[in-house]
């Protein structure tokens, strides 16, 4: 019986566009399941069946869109997403690439306006912003531990290296100009900061 | 006539704190020029006299408050705010020094939830968020442009570094880890970016 299937898949992801589109609107304070359904043309209880609250749908949106986005860059009916860095064996040129894959990411207007008002009203609210941290944001950061551990094994990355704290040399400088918009980025930015981080500021 | 001179400092001040008070406890955008005064035991021509906004109120109110810290962190008669990091020759120790400093401050509540609100509003209010980065963001980052271009001179950094990219390496973590609550900070933790900027990842 594939036809409820579809039609399911067909509500989910106008939920998650509706949620999208409202919270980059009206922001996260003012968006409720009332206005998501209403916006995706679906009843308040079918929210209700599959999530708990605003934050929940939100948050799936948020990983579809992530998916969506990994699957455009790889192109149609490839292999289902692969949760890892890439390991050339060339960790500023691996690095140089996530990195500029992220900036693509950045400036897309779909992730853009629903992605920074929910930065902005996890300031505020401890409970969402932690959510969104522990469920979005430090499972990609652990991609890049991954990643730096496996550059100490190849004599890369200094032993002594916590690579938690490391990763926050190039990744916390951009999120930093995209959230506050304190400076442009570009891809040659993003490099630089690879550079930096990895051969240090004082002369060799 | 020392006297009206005197009743205006005070009223100033009240203003001062009336306005960080407000944007702490409900937010930048439902707080009013008139909220404050009312707060500030004032008439709301007083604040219109001085300031044109509720932005130029909190914008001084955020100086007054740097300054604050400044002087009881230097004690009672110090001399006036000398805007430099210090330069004793040794740069990590210096930023050390500094990034400990800025720890204390971010764990100070009198500074911490009112930044915290008018950084979320930043964020979605982008003629706020320009305004703040270029008059209270900004001037404090090029305190790190010149100590690291002293440092360049002395032969600590290499020439080809370019200070306003390199400052993020230390500075940008430490403000996510703050804004975002992505993870606990410390000394240790400070301390640990400065020698991982400095020194870099890769072995040396």
């Amino acid at each position: 019986m594939p036809e409820p299937k579809r039609r399911s898949e067909k509500s989910r992801k106008a939920i998650y566009d509706a949620a999208l589109a409202l919270v980059a609107e009206i922001g996260y304070p003012r968006t409720t399941i009332e206005g998501i359904a209403a916006r995706a043309g679906v009843g308040k209880q079918t929210i209700y069946r599959w999530w708990n609250s605003k934050a929940d749908v939100l948050l799936e949106a948020f990983l579809d869109l992530g998916e969506q986005a990994e699957q455009a860059a790889r192109g149609e009916g490839a292999e289902p997403r692969q949760y890892a860095i890439p390991d050339t064996g060339d960790l500023a040129a691996d690095l140089k690439a996530v990195l500029r894959a992220t900036v693509d990411e950045l400036r897309d207007p779909k992730f853009e306006a629903p992605s920074r008002a929910l930065a902005a009203e996890g300031l505020v609210d401890a409970e969402l912003g932690r959510v969104f941290v522990a469920k979005l944001l430090e499972p990609s950061l652990q991609l890049y531990v991954d990643r730096l551990r496996a550059a100490q094994k190849a004599g890369q990355v200094r032993p002594e290296i916590d690579p938690r704290i490391a990763l926050e040399l190039f990744v916390s400088p951009l999120a930093q100009r995209w959230l506050q918009h304190t400076a442009p980025f570009s891809y040659a930015y993003t490099d630089t900061l690879v550079d930096y981080a990895l051969y240090g500021l004082a002369p060799r």
